[in-house]
């Protein structure tokens, strides 16, 4: 039984993620969806919890009854000590064959590392972006198209969006 | 829809943690499964990865066909933070409606955190203790009928006992 | 008997924090100032030491004869963790019983941690500004009108302005 | 004006730290009460969060009007860095010309650091330690008379004894 | 016998670092070289690992038969901690009589810490400068004389200057 | 250019310690001594600072005109994360081939990082151990013979026994 691993940060999970997680599906019997940056929140760049990117994730997966075949988990960063990541991912991380990732500093670590890796084909990259969601959020326009209805649901039943903008206001 | 938490270090996953999720299912329509002290592997208390843990569960759970109730995740500890403990859960997991231990120390941190703590009925607690099963190991008697059995095919296959014995051959 | 909470970097403790201070005293039995980013030095946003902040605090209070209604104390920062800023300063501190802030992400994470905020009216905002006085630092003109005249006086003892200065001078 | 240097862990404040703290204020002109390992609580031997302990010495010295001549701040430990511990407190706490303490390890540390060291005398301790204290607790025996009155009252409004018999039935 | 510190992140290690090296040993018997952030790596600012860069001037100093008068080791940053970063160089380098730097903040610091600092002529400080040679690695421009020659055969050895460029490529 | 790594705590560096390195040095060109736990000192089993310990080191290689093959450098514990200690090792050491060692989960550790592990023979392990020689140190019973006497003189010019007194002497 195959196993590949997505990793990214989810700040949020949106259509590109999850056309990627379909893309990945096809070419693997499971993936281990990993939550990055795990114990950050609250920021601009990372606004929402390790937890309620699970919960967004989760959401999305039971939606496509995918609960099966997609392994929900979350790592930390290293704090900049990137030597670290790879091994910090194999122990934290059930075993995967390959991993997933456009991000040439996450390919060349992985790659040290001794992970195969492969690209993940783009899905409308300007629009399906993360960064560019958290910006529609900060400036109050429509952002919830851009991520699966479920997690536009959920992140509006928490505030989300509101949080977001507050973080944004204040003075750094 | 109501979800109860499982926290636990589960070192090794035994069938007296197997009851006690089989028994909150019963309870609940969903359970969290969080795997704790995540960041420690080849101690003697802490054996295992986090990833061959979260292994060890979702091999459980899929035998058991509960994929669609059941999210296993993990958490690091607070190195002795104790204060951090339920903030920390609290970030890193999917909103939970209560907490099942009977751990006194988590129970207090717990309810003075302002959540909602049950019991677990106990089975058999002398033979399904996860120390019990690490001695076993150490001592090199059987120690794999107190565990689900495809978990005690995981361990052997990834010679978990034998790292034990090694962990603990060593002088301190 | 109520208790205020009135926390920041007071890097350095200005006129606008003196002002600040007095009108929570207005309001509350006693004030709880707690230096936060307590672990950082020696950096242009982070000048002083914990320790020479309180140091400066103190002056103020024992000259306008307050040590009987303010308890001078530390925090850390949490390193970007921002879920745990609450938890921590619940335990660090003691009890208390509503907080006094205008910033806009302490004001959110308090409240999100079940804390009763209270914003503070600002004192001439744009003078009374510790980046403000920083900056005069660093540039060499006159700061001292902006800070009460004990805190003048001893930030010029121990040669403030002038560490300020060289940490500016440092390429980075 | 003189300041002296009285640290520890004050798990909790009892009758002895009282004398001590009485008799270095007949040397100096005031005293820092710096309370350490502030980041820890809720263990056997750290029942108590910074925030508590700095309440309880707060209580005690407003009793005896003695806030003019105390500073009640707080200190972390170093998880076993013990070359950086003096630098720590250096860094923390307002300037002291002098350190009391009667621990070994205490004193060649600051010994080291250049910090003038001084002996306190004991008054009774076997009796008025916290170690002691701690064990009356646990074991449900009197032990009020050991602490000033009001940090008895405290610790019995807070549950503190109760929390240390829950910690202590916590199975390690 | 008299002993200089010389420390630097030299990320790489360049022709100016090695004129600087060949300075100190004009005033000292022997000198510490000592690798800075040494937990990092794999950024813009810190490609290399410390133990990549501990080879690097191992290579120098073995061709110029320096290994008598050398000693080579690393010491971690203190996140920004600057207050225990001296403390840090004391606890973990050899004894040292006197530091030599250029960098107002490092000799602010050290001469907080009592440590006597000399400054470094500069060798063609535009052209022998870390930040240099990792710029031209990134627009593939020629960077191998800045370096000596072993380190250039060295990086290039490992792959250092494409490392480099994958990091910069990646969206931050 | 073949190169071992020799990797101890080196609490302190002894005549057992010494004969290894030679051992190892007879089988390859070069060896790096590696100071492990390298931020610990000032406790019963990690008395000396890091850069208490390459001094001693380097006064060894010295005597034996090693320094052409010897590359002494220190490298911290990953506070009991184990899984991370052979990545920290591959990122804080130069390259190496090989690793000697006798401790069981060291050599676990290593092979499972895809390392060489050779073992070391013995010489005389009950007398010459670093942790009889701290017993020793700390009855006041002779120990110098057990180190080389370069070693000897330095622990005794820094007051390395009295210390480790001192540390014992500590109620903890």
């Amino acid at each position: 039984m195959s196993r590949g691993l997505f990793i990214g940060r989810f700040q949020p999970f949106h259509k590109g993620h999850l056309e990627a997680l379909k893309w990945i599906l096809g070419r693997e019997d499971e993936v281990i969806v990993a939550v990055g940056s795990a114990q950050f929140s609250h920021s601009l760049k990372n606004p929402f919890t390790a937890g309620e990117r699970i919960e967004m994730i989760w959401l999305v997966v039971k939606e496509l009854n995918l609960e099966g075949r997609v392994i929900i988990t979350c790592v930390p960063d290293t704090n900049s000590m990137h030597n670290l990541w790879v091994p910090l991912l194999k122990a934290w991380l059930p075993r995967f064959d390959r991993a997933y990732t456009n991000d040439p500093l996450s390919r060349r670590l992985l790659v040290e590392g001794g992970v195969e890796v492969h690209s993940i084909p783009f899905f409308n990259r300007e629009t399906y972006s993360a960064t560019h969601v958290r910006e529609l959020m900060i400036k109050g326009e429509k952002w919830e198209h851009l991520v699966p209805s479920v997690v536009a649901e959920y992140i509006k039943k928490i505030g989300g969006d509101k949080r977001l903008r507050e973080i944004y206001s204040t003075r750094q």
